[in-house]
């Protein structure tokens, strides 16, 4: 039974992931929090004392780390006896940390795509550019590296696993939808860090589409939805990781993602990327000085963590699964809902980070528990959905199910 | 009398200013043209060369030149015998390129107030606060120094003083109206250097009304005149240089600034500044990197030199004045119009840098001979505007008179 959980990172996510763990120590072990910035991490440990989080009595320590550095990484991960790495770090360091797991045999656990500081949008599938590559070491290795166990790739691949094992002989289209219909209050904010929030929308827009890569403009496809509790969303087909993961390894010949915006978000992103703020490529000032855009739009908006007191309503997040059932057409909405504000109070995130971070200590704990230990790479639906949904349900993000009329609890 | 003229700057505006120095150079001599880019100044030597520009044979040149230096300054004036500076740089150079005037006996023209980096929008009068205070050493130097000898500042600080003497025995408000209906094509552009540009919008807007310096927010008063050519136009009450000094110089109770912008002008700023990306402060980026937001914008906008080959349209620019004369209500709007393609034609830049450009080159004439050399520091309104009017109605920008339904030329 692996224990002692090392956090990479020391934003909003991890913020919460430190919570989940400290609230499962009896399960973890000792708890460690990792990020360049150890101001960052020691407020993190202080609001896990502050708030009582351990279960039982033991470890939540603070630590200094280049994650880009792979022996430190390491050193960090001997000196810790960290048998659980969970990277909620930049997705600019997943390659370093994943090379410490490999060859330290820890396991590895992260939440979003490696992504290039420089690139953008690059040829799909996505994990095949950086990850898939070393699925190979981690089998010879025997080291269990859960990609994408966050809520969006990492539920929703869950939700479609499940829909394809149980729901129905044969799935048609998936169409992933994240619409956050809470308020902040600022004039404008991302949800998680600005830098990687525009990333996601500056380059092409790749769906699976007939078992075809069909690329798209951002903001071009608009699809209005009907969902539960937030009610009537606009939402744009959207580039996402996990359309990458699932159109390799689920028989469903269409997954889209669709992420929900209100005219005000579109209207401030379309200006920044227009005038050219957005890039992520380094320009010139008249001065000589060389700055990346994108890092100075960053550093001027809100900490995405600081909207978490202010933060009020909800998030809906779920798959939309057509296909056929003993022969008929069906139609289901796999979901969670999840309250900004019951976030902040129990963890201090709101709950973009909330709904982040609780599946990826799931998925420490499943990793803990043996059931998920599979001693290889793979992605969230590559592995048995119902523990993973079963646990998320008791921790914090259970699951719905409607059908026509029929709206209830996952059985 | 004095000649040889040495302009300071390369941007679209200092375009205008050689092509007509050239076109003058009669009269003016050798022209010289300095900036920190000698490159930019190459172009600008070798656009008049091709348009054979110059109207006599003579010297044109272009220098390397840091016009915050002083001494440097000093002596490239020795080394020009410029006995006229055109100062049409960036108005961080306003304070340095006037001592190096004072200190050699060089008459001084410039277009706008000087600015300090990083303090936008100081206390009234502006001119106070720089330019002013040295006005007693120009006086023991003997040494002209015309500030704000551009359109606005420059022209309608003539046609001010021009109502005041002709046209009125009291005049009781005088709006100036500055209307750009070209059109560049772009997404987004400035007129003129971006930074300076923006710098005039984020502070507090400041108008004379009623002998009081009155604070408004940019784009809290808006007023749609209909004007000559460009017909109905939207305007908002600004803050503007001339203000500063016709307020002290006239007795004038109410002056004030209406500058035209679009909604899309005024969408892209209002997200900029909210951002804080129009800030003239410096940040610090996540990498521990400082930079000046304004500086980045500034860096990713259109050069607005780049602008002028596709530009179409013309801009209205003029004061409305209300007063009495002979005992009866009196009302004139003196202005001019100017056409983008025409002074891309003539001198290779846009409308906006003609406008500026060319007035600053009259000033200069009328200092060659005598009219305006005045041996002391004076704002245009403290200058006979009739030689100047008479001269900028010859070499391109006529004035016009409109009162009820006559609209003729200035006679």
């Amino acid at each position: 039974m692996k224990k002692n959980v090392l956090i990479i990172g020391a934003g909003g996510v991890a913020q919460v992931v430190a919570h989940k763990c400290a609230q499962n120590n009896d399960v973890l072990g000792d708890i460690h929090v990792a990020s360049r910035t150890v101001e960052k991490c020691r407020e993190i440990v202080a609001s896990v004392q502050e708030k009582k989080s351990l279960k039982v009595k033991g470890v939540i320590e603070a630590h200094a780390l280049d994650a880009m550095d792979v022996a430190a990484t390491k050193a960090l991960i001997g000196r810790t006896d960290a048998r659980i790495v969970i990277n909620v770090g930049s997705p600019f360091v997943n390659m370093s940390v994943l090379s410490a797991c490999i060859e330290t045999g820890a396991a590895y656990i992260d939440t979003a795509i490696h992504e290039d500081p420089l690139k953008i949008c690059e040829n799909a599938p996505w994990y095949a550019n950086y990850e898939w590559k070393r699925q190979e070491d981690c089998k010879k290795a025997g080291v269990t590296a859960i990609l994408g166990a966050g809520f969006d790739p990492g539920v929703v691949n869950a939700y479609a696993k499940l829909a394809v094992d149980d729901y129905f002989d044969r799935v048609d289209s998936i169409d992933i939808i994240d619409v956050n219909a809470g308020s902040h209050g600022r004039y404008f904010a991302t949800n998680f860090d600005p830098e990687i929030n525009f990333r996601e929308f500056t380059g092409r827009v790749m769906t699976w589409q007939d078992r075809e890569w069909k690329t798209n403009k951002m903001f071009e496809v608009r699809q209005d939805w009907d969902l539960p509790v937030v009610g009537k969303s606009p939402t744009y087909l959207t580039g996402h990781d996990e359309i990458h993961s699932l159109s390799r390894h689920l028989d469903v010949p269409t997954i889209r993602f669709w992420m929900g915006f209100g005219d005000h978000y579109i209207n401030v992103f379309t200006v920044l990327k227009n005038l050219g703020l957005l890039s992520e490529q380094p320009i010139k000032t008249a001065e000589g000085q060389e700055v990346v855009p994108l890092k100075v739009v960053k550093a001027v908006l809100p900490d995405p963590s600081s909207l978490a007191p202010d933060y009020t309503g909800k998030t809906c997040i779920g798959d939309l699964v057509k296909g056929v059932k003993d022969g008929k057409q069906r139609e289901i909405f796999i979901y969670n809902i999840a309250d900004h504000k019951q976030a902040y109070e129990e963890v201090g995130s709101q709950g973009i980070s909330y709904t982040a971070g609780v599946p990826a200590v799931a998925a420490a704990m499943l990793i803990a528990s043996g059931e998920w230990d599979v001693k290889t790479m793979a992605n969230v639906e590559e592995l048995p959905p119902r523990p993973f949904l079963d646990l998320l349900g008791r921790i914090g993000l259970p699951t719905r199910i409607r059908e026509g009329e029929n709206d209830q609890p996952l059985a």
